[in-house]
């Protein structure tokens, strides 16, 4: 490291819709960031090309105080062990794509790629609510559940490179068919916004109650509005976050009895429900866990401003994988 | 390390009617062992005591050939961390027991604690089957079911130092009610000797078929019987072991999806099935995890002799825990 000069990154998280960037500093600023349209690039070389065309306007301004020490990536089915997209559903380019491989040739310097959870995971680990923790279990709760699982204070990636797949984990017995993979039962069919969803639509068609989402066409009922129905007192509404929050808690009392962690963070959009959700989560997570495991959990949200979030995991990967701090 | 002497630990399995111990090589052979009745002794001083009694007896005779690193501790409800046998529910003493301070202090050598499934695993890393490897989950179907965890060549001990319990986590939910916790649907009301017997009774019960368990006096079914039972053609004990061995693999496809290890490794009584309960395992294993985990998991069985396993485990620790290696 040159003297005297601080550390920054660059991070880029690849999405199916946006592709999002920017420079980071080790505590967790972001100096210049940029969105392009991931669908604009019909290769994903065309995309890196593009990323650098726009790095190298942007980061001789920072070179007197700043030293670049590499890049992180965070991307659908990105593999940290192999540096591959590895057939991410929602990318327009080839089945396999060596993105690491890419990136750092373009730009000449260390890369470092993991799937958009890990990245989360990641972030909270070098800028967010698990700095300085050893042991701790970050689920995103969005449009999809993931995770993203700390160890000792590092990232577990396990033998394939791709560990904490905990949204894909079975919860209920011959439950609800995933409407992708076709599993039956797992959390991410409860727990995403699209499984809350159809849990308000099961209760609405199940139950005599008349609720406010009856007035509102399906096509237009998403995580959001049962949200804002509940909050303004439908009890329909209110049950389908007491269900999700009973079900998840359950999950996370089974994924706690694994690695013991001090904290479990919850992440993305679904956790705007704030205490809706986190109040019947952390009640049945207490009640599914062995007594010894009792009140040593805590249960967080993500200390990341969501809009950065994605960037700011991304560029962790750079301190955390290629550093090793 | 004196130069030129191989290394040996000793090891100590404290149970619910035995303690066995012996003295151990780094390459896993036994130089000597013993037990003793654990409800001998009214505290554990007097146990530990009795325990340096006979390794002094032991010691001289190896000396000139090997050092002593340390001692190595399996007991229920062990924990790693605090080095006390805490609540541990079939051993005569106090509720929380020191154990590692009091070996330590009467040794006079470094002294590591587990809990039996841990130092199960942790022989499987340091002797058995584990060796070399990096991400391997060990799970013991003994009486109880309960689980070690490898995570990047090392123990899993997770921030309150007793991680891996995952005979804890719900398969069923409101499932079988267990025994002794009262949690409804835990993988061990299934898939230990216990819950084998139950379900080979609940079809039993259900079921209009006749089966030769309805000759043998309630009391006297256990899961051997039932083992041989199916291997004699029995359908409705076959259909018991095929149950067993499906919600087997639904669970081990959970936990694979947490840490993707490279291996799980099957250990302890109820494995003496063999492939009566390996086949239906390994294919509901396969069948319930992501696409991206296929075929990546060997599936195995323990690689130490059972007789032997439990001083293995504890002595392993001494390595393990010790040396770090």
């Amino acid at each position: 490291m040159e003297a005297g000069k601080k550390e920054i990154a660059f991070g880029i998280d690849i999405g199916g819709t946006n592709s999002k960037f920017g420079l980071v500093t080790r505590d967790g600023k972001i100096l210049s960031e940029s969105s392009v349209k991931t669908r604009h690039y019909a290769t994903p070389e065309d995309l890196i090309a593009d990323l650098y065309t726009k790095y190298i306007q942007v980061i001789p301004e920072y070179l007197d105080e700043y030293q670049i020490i590499g890049i992180g990536i965070g991307a659908p089915n990105g593999n940290y062990h192999t540096g591959c997209i590895e057939h991410a559903p929602n990318l327009p380019w080839a089945d396999i794509v060596p993105i690491r491989e890419i990136a750092s040739r373009m730009f000449g310097l260390p890369t470092a790629l993991t799937n958009d959870a890990n990245a989360a995971a990641s972030g909270e680990l070098i800028f967010g609510a698990a700095k300085n923790m050893k042991h701790v279990i970050v689920v995103t709760l969005g449009t999809g559940v993931g995770s993203g699982i700390i160890i000792d204070g590092k990232m577990l990636y396990g033998s394939t490179g791709v560990a904490g797949e905990l949204g894909h984990t079975v919860i209920r017995n011959h439950g609800r068919q995933h409407w992708t993979t076709g599993s039956k039962g797992v959390l991410e069919a409860y727990c995403s916004a699209t499984g809350i969803v159809l849990t308000a639509l099961e209760l609405a068609k199940s139950s005599k109650r008349s609720s406010s989402l009856q007035q509102i066409p399906e096509a237009d009922i998403n995580a959001k509005k049962i949200y804002e129905c509940a909050i303004a007192g439908d009890t329909l509404c209110q049950q389908a976050y007491q269900m999700t929050g009973q079900l998840l808690g359950e999950a996370l009392a089974n994924f706690a009895m694994f690695s013991s962690p001090e904290a479990i963070i919850l992440f993305g959009g679904v956790t705007q429900a704030g205490e809706l959700l986190m109040n019947p989560t952390r009640h049945s997570l207490e009640k599914n866990l062995l007594p010894v495991f009792r009140n040593t959990i805590k249960l967080m949200y993500s200390a990341l401003p969501q809009s950065d979030a994605a960037i700011l995991g991304a560029s962790s990967l750079a301190w955390h994988a290629l550093l090793g701090n």
